[in-house]
């Protein structure tokens, strides 16, 4: 069996010297490839990541196309909520829609905790990954109790979080109850993938980034450190915690309980790795939206993500958000070589 | 005639002591008014700011109900693009829809310019709100140069600003030769509110956060010192500059010539004060979601910005983004009370 520690980004993980910079894109198996839409067709998001045979396909395609020193499996982050037993869809263009929003203390009682039989394809799939990487580690992950809770809260993806945030500031009781219960559900979805193999872990906290530093100290830590200590004390895996917009806050992601953070290309990397604890290695940063530029000046954008990113403790290189639909996987595939190429290793 | 400059407003921004930290709320004018959705009823956006009667009468609905201490000109940063001439209109519940999105040399080229007297009905409402307000200070306003180029470039609002940001890094001559265009657009639409009669000046890039600081310096910053440079070589009037998610630029908008930096929530305002020039003010920055939470966390939460306000030169007191639509005005009125009874004059 693949001694998995020694692949390149478990090593960066550890901030320990590495042969190249690893590199994968958050969202690599997605809509930019013409051969996801394909597997996908038909078939509905959560639907999707049910069936371990296209869970497996839809993981192994942008490893097969781009050779990224990772995979990660193709799932969502309300995929634990509805295991559970919540009434959700993610509806194409829209995103997930909750039928009954969750608003009041009772609401909060009422919901379920994730049996883990109930992600069992998960389980399954990335056994079935596990085997057909090899030597590629495969990264797994959950939301984080933040981002799930606007969902909940809102009923759907919201630009301003206005319920959310009503009840976090309003009702500091049952926020923390719902809190609580997300992360109970985060946890154990993780502990599912860790388990049944993968060798890191991404908690993702996508709209953490809309809290000052205050909200999410008193409001947020305390949760997404319950997932990140769960982990830890679970397995020896590496945890990534990142965010959009997190400038501010990248230091207590980091207190949360979290290996390596995810930084998004508002702040340049040797400025984030002055915000994290010494010995914190970071993750990213490319902007996705530079990748429609022509090829010299992605070259140009993606050296200086390498330059700057010798200044942590170690770099996982990626983009600073999830690849964009319109993205042309044959810039994403030169990417890849020129990380290889050129990774400037301290 | 009243002199203005005595108005606590004023003496905010010129960051000298005031007998109240004032405020004034981005958006006051909207859709949370009931008397503003009468006023607006049958009307669409573009038409309503080229009426005199209904901006003056939009305008000062705020003014009247809350008692603040500016009001804002009731307008919209795309309006002077369309009276130059320009193809868009705005459409409800979507935001401003470019028939023919700018994107070659040739589309900049062809970019009409501000002719004042295609604005002449803004300089009617501004000379007749002047009149009417007597002691309240007009702030008039433009949108800058960065944000008005990705209306134009995208087609219409955007999460991602791929285009434009494809645009500038790809073509920089052609992006330098539109944002100069638009600056000139939005310093001649400035221009017309000055000599029309409005003492502050706020100019909105709603969407600078989107760009690291050095994309910000490179593609945006001498665009936008542009309009802020060619309103203080015209008049006296103090400029507020102003974005979202603006943490890592916040120096940098004070660079391009602003003597007030608008910050938003994400930021609390003694950080933001040693972000800013020594002698900068500040306005800010109440996060406008927080207004959906019980009185006394809202008044807890104001304080808290009155009290970290004070750590700048100047604080002009307002929310961190615009004020939301479902916004109960009566807890709007209940905040000027707050800041005007409980302001920590330093």
């Amino acid at each position: 069996m693949v001694d998995l520690r020694d692949s390149a980004l478990l090593r960066a993980c550890r901030g320990e010297p590495v042969p190249h910079t690893p590199v994968w894109f958050m969202r690599q198996a997605g809509r930019s490839l013409p051969e996801y839409r394909a597997a996908r067709a038909g078939l509905g998001m959560l639907e999707s990541c049910l069936r371990p045979d296209v869970v497996v396909e839809v993981t192994m395609q942008p490893v097969r196309r781009y050779g990224v020193d990772a995979a990660i499996l193709f799932s969502d982050i309300v995929l634990p909520v509805k295991a559970a037993g919540v009434d959700l869809d993610i509806e194409p263009g829209v995103g997930p829609v909750v039928a009954n929003p969750v608003r009041s203390a009772a609401d909060v009682a009422a919901l379920p905790q994730l049996d883990p039989a109930a992600v069992e394809p998960v389980a399954e799939a990335v056994r079935g990954l596990v085997g057909e990487l090899g030597a590629t580690p495969l990264i797994g992950f959950a939301g984080a109790p933040f981002t799930l809770a606007s969902y909940l809260v809102e009923g759907g993806p919201s630009r301003e979080h206005v319920r959310t945030k009503a009840l976090m500031y309003g009702d500091e009781q049952t926020w923390h109850a719902l809190a609580d219960r997300l992360a109970q559900i985060a946890l154990a979805f993780l502990r599912v993938q860790v388990d049944a193999g993968v060798s890191v872990v991404q908690l993702f906290d996508s709209w953490a980034g809309t809290l000052s530093a205050d909200d999410y100290t008193r409001y947020v830590l305390p949760h997404s450190r319950t997932v990140l200590e769960g982990i830890r004390a679970h397995a020896d895996v590496p945890r990534i915690h990142f965010g959009v917009g997190t400038g501010e806050l990248l230091g207590l992601m980091a207190a949360a309980g979290a290996d390596v953070i995810g930084v998004d290309w508002r702040v340049p990397l040797d400025e984030a790795a002055k915000r994290v604890p010494a010995g914190i290695p970071v993750q990213g940063n490319l902007d996705p939206a530079a990748v429609f530029a022509p090829w010299p000046v992605v070259a140009e954008r993606a050296r200086d993500v390498l330059r700057r990113g010798t200044a942590a403790t170690g770099h996982v290189f990626n983009l600073g958000h999830g690849v964009l639909p319109d993205t042309d996987p044959d810039v994403l595939a030169r990417l890849v070589e020129l990380v290889h190429a050129e990774s400037v290793t301290p």
